[in-house]
């Protein structure tokens, strides 16, 4: 995956930014300055150069950034990773992650080593990584009224907490069980170490093909969270009885709102997301010092 | 305790029932009939009345109910005792629960035997319990702007889930924490066998002055419950940071709205809830009934 | 998969039996019974011949009952089965479970439609299932000391209980983390259901080809479960401060014994257990069943 | 609390000290230096005498420490207070933890600080935290055949791990539940801190008179810890059909191993240990820095 200078990997590279930090924009302006200087050509997202007026190149939305671009880099938290992911995965182009302070788990190239990681990137000194996303679709009488795409997680909850809804479950048509409880979390392996892992489901290394369905605080103490094929068609029959209307939500955004008896179908989307990452990297890595385990015996 | 049928402990009765439900307006009319026949005075709660328009006996509030009555008999779920149990302990009230079909931690008469337990209990063989319950204050700039009382649980939460909110925590003026999270349950051991079971908190036995502090899908993984003594008052710092507005609410109902840096402050109320049980009740039998816990070896 | 009567799918049928249960002593003889007025060909396990002196069917061990026969019947729990597949998995034998009385996991035919289960079963009406097992290898100085097999799981932990065990773990040669705790449970999908689901680890759908990492009592709060790729190779590395001599046990029976320095190996076996269910099997009916999940809404 | 030079609160002090270590024997030292020079009576504990063979001062036994002094300083982690606790909550003499490094639950002075906050105790600026302990004592048919005493907890396991036990649990002579485990914790609140919280009991404030018992790995998933008044008598009755031979710990250490049908009766001692902390000790400042609880919002 080493490439030579004559067959750069990467010709036009897209900027993204969290809005409203002037870390992210600093960062942003020495990329700006990097890449020119390497002649590669740079494209701007719209609502990210608000942040940066004076940067001189391009601008376009991210569908767009999407075709024109060979990579997109992403200043920010994992949140903004999410956003970009959901919106670039159909093109298939490659991300990577810059995270402004904090390590993230999707953004894993600190702003004090900019330079030199993506300098070690656009030579092609990476790995790609596939992730895959969720498609929700909340069908009310055989007729879909709601969709959205989750990097994260999927989740089905009472729009207003402290009430319970009731729902059956239904995986590949069959039955798995009925529960009263504050919701339930459907979460991809990259969402495994997000919302996931606070409502007590596993960590899942993210190269698996697989789903966890983690229940809310629920009713049935013995209800515990289920790993899953990703293949899988996951079926939520909203009750008829529910006095709240349940909110989906796709990576923490509402969605859509169910009416009672509604059906939300949740499937793997074809498209993946194209994660770039500088070579070495290791996930337990990224884990061990987000979660504060322990090092080496002895250390 | 047993009392001569001259000197009946009970004189005048009220009846509060779960309002639109046929079985719980069928038990209504049985103890009307029953305590009638028996000579006691009933009071019949004034929307409870509209339930059995027939009942010819008066009808009045609950405050009233509490001030002229001996007993309280409530026909429901844990639920409907919650709401009577509120309103009744300033008076201090004996309270009785039957429940209307499934058994309850509160309700703990079933209507099939009716009539025999509520005899005894008229005939002085029965236990008083005391539960005890919160109050909950907002305060804005140091001016109150909302309150409640609850006598199963405190809750902050975002009003809208999927929303983490900031937090800090005092105990008895001493800082605890500061939170990330999608909340905090504050329960009484009343309340411990209800929501605060379901987010992962300890039961408690019900006679112990403790509080447990339940912490709702923490980002910091190493949250725990914490039981603290019931004396103590407890000091929530709404985070100023906050994008939701965090609710209050009290055994299930919103109290109040909170904004940036408001404070809520959580303390013992003074007044108490009578509870009566007929004798031989358990808190274990209850719980091994309602939890599924395994029989004596050898069953 | 329906075949007709000429085209049988079995001829020779293996019983296995736990021993010391007079019910699973009667179902042997009715099962020994049944097969026989079927021209069935039937080889009884030597030990479980002790159970059943008059069966006057060839007796023979576990390993030669796997080489003779299309299909073995195991009647007992869920634990008998867990040792027949482990002896019988290499010949890739067929394996079908009978229970005792109550249903488990693996044994989903119970005694009261014995006949007519087992009849369908032997008309060819049945599926099929794959199930991974462990091997697990302990090497003192690069030479292996010891080793077992496991379909539920491989647990390390200190031979006596209550006392912390120190260890490193690494996935395919990548460190994960060092641990003090308990011990680990190494479940497959298979034992998910098992030990691993009082220990907090995730339910895992039987087909996945994944592997579930569950620590034990862990001294640092944030950890977790974690599910990896099966295929993964799984290198424990045993502290050389511990006071304790750590035990290895698969499926429940200590296989080796650790001393400082170890190093435990665990990969999954090449040979995978096949196990016979009737048609129309359902895992999650299976576990709505052992959890006492909820039912449909309105049942 | 502030005592005037001449009317210092102890004369004689005890040191007690982790064996093994050369900086706690460093620390002794420093100690017995200290002390001297202010003019204290100081008599060192036996065993620890050996770490510092020319500290030139008076030897005796712990229990004769536990009569001559009025302060008896421990240096060590929380395991050496545990012990020292044990053998002087008897003569109520009080105790000051000084941990090795690392700072503990009961162990709240540092080394570095060692002259400091000692001088400050010995001028009577300090605080006495009573803490309750364990009695457990262990009976076959009618007779007690072992027992022990614990600061911490009360642990009834198999002696080998992964092995499940039966026994049936009673409260204040109420029947509890039976269960199917890996064993039962039985924890103070000091306790609670400890190896309760791995296995998942709540944290509870150290000044409450309550007890949790926390369920290990139970077979039955909706048991939870449950929180009850320190003056119950609890009594755990061992299955007849257990395979393996219970063993009973008292903080970590065998006291005794059981036979089905005996009954281990657990009751709060009487006397107390009385733990000496500098002025400003808060229970809350400890746990968030040893559970890396968030600080203050804005930090």
């Amino acid at each position: 995956m080493i490439a030579a200078e004559s067959a750069r990997p990467f010709k036009t590279i897209g900027l993204i930014g969290r809005l409203g930090s002037d870390k992210v924009a600093d960062s942003l302006r020495r990329l700006v300055t990097y890449l020119r200087h390497h002649d590669y050509k740079v494209l701007v997202e719209d609502r990210t150069a608000t942040m940066i007026p004076d940067h001189g190149q391009p601008e376009t939305t991210r569908r767009v950034l999407g075709e024109l671009c060979d990579l997109v880099i992403v200043v920010g938290g994992d949140g903004s990773l999410l956003g970009a992911a959901r919106a670039l995965c159909r093109s298939g182009t490659l991300i990577l992650g810059v995270n402004r302070g904090r390590l993230g788990f999707l953004t894993d190239i600190s702003p004090d080593e900019l330079e030199t990681r993506v300098g070690e990137v656009l030579a092609g000194d990476f790995e790609v990584e596939e992730r895959f996303l969720l498609d929700a679709v909340l069908y009310r009488n055989g007729v879909a009224v709601g969709s959205g795409d989750a990097l994260n997680e999927v989740v089905v909850h009472p729009g207003k907490a402290v009430r319970m809804i009731e729902f059956e479950l239904f995986v590949d048509g069959r039955f798995v069980y009925s529960q009263r409880s504050d919701g339930l979390i459907v979460a991809t392996p990259t969402g495994s170490t997000a919302y996931a892992l606070s409502g007590g489901g596993p960590i899942m290394h993210p190269k698996l093909d697989v789903i966890t369905l983690v229940p809310m605080f629920p009713h049935t103490l013995s209800s515990r969270p289920i790993v899953i094929d990703a293949a899988s068609e996951i079926r939520i029959h909203i009750g008829d009885t529910n006095h709240a209307y349940p909110h989906i939500s796709c990576d923490g955004q509402t969605r859509a709102v169910a009416k009672p008896d509604d059906v939300l179908v949740i499937t793997r989307k074809p498209a993946r997301v194209q994660l770039v990452h500088p070579l070495g990297h290791n996930f337990f890595d990224v884990l061990r010092s987000k979660l504060g385990w322990s090092h080496r015996l002895g250390d």
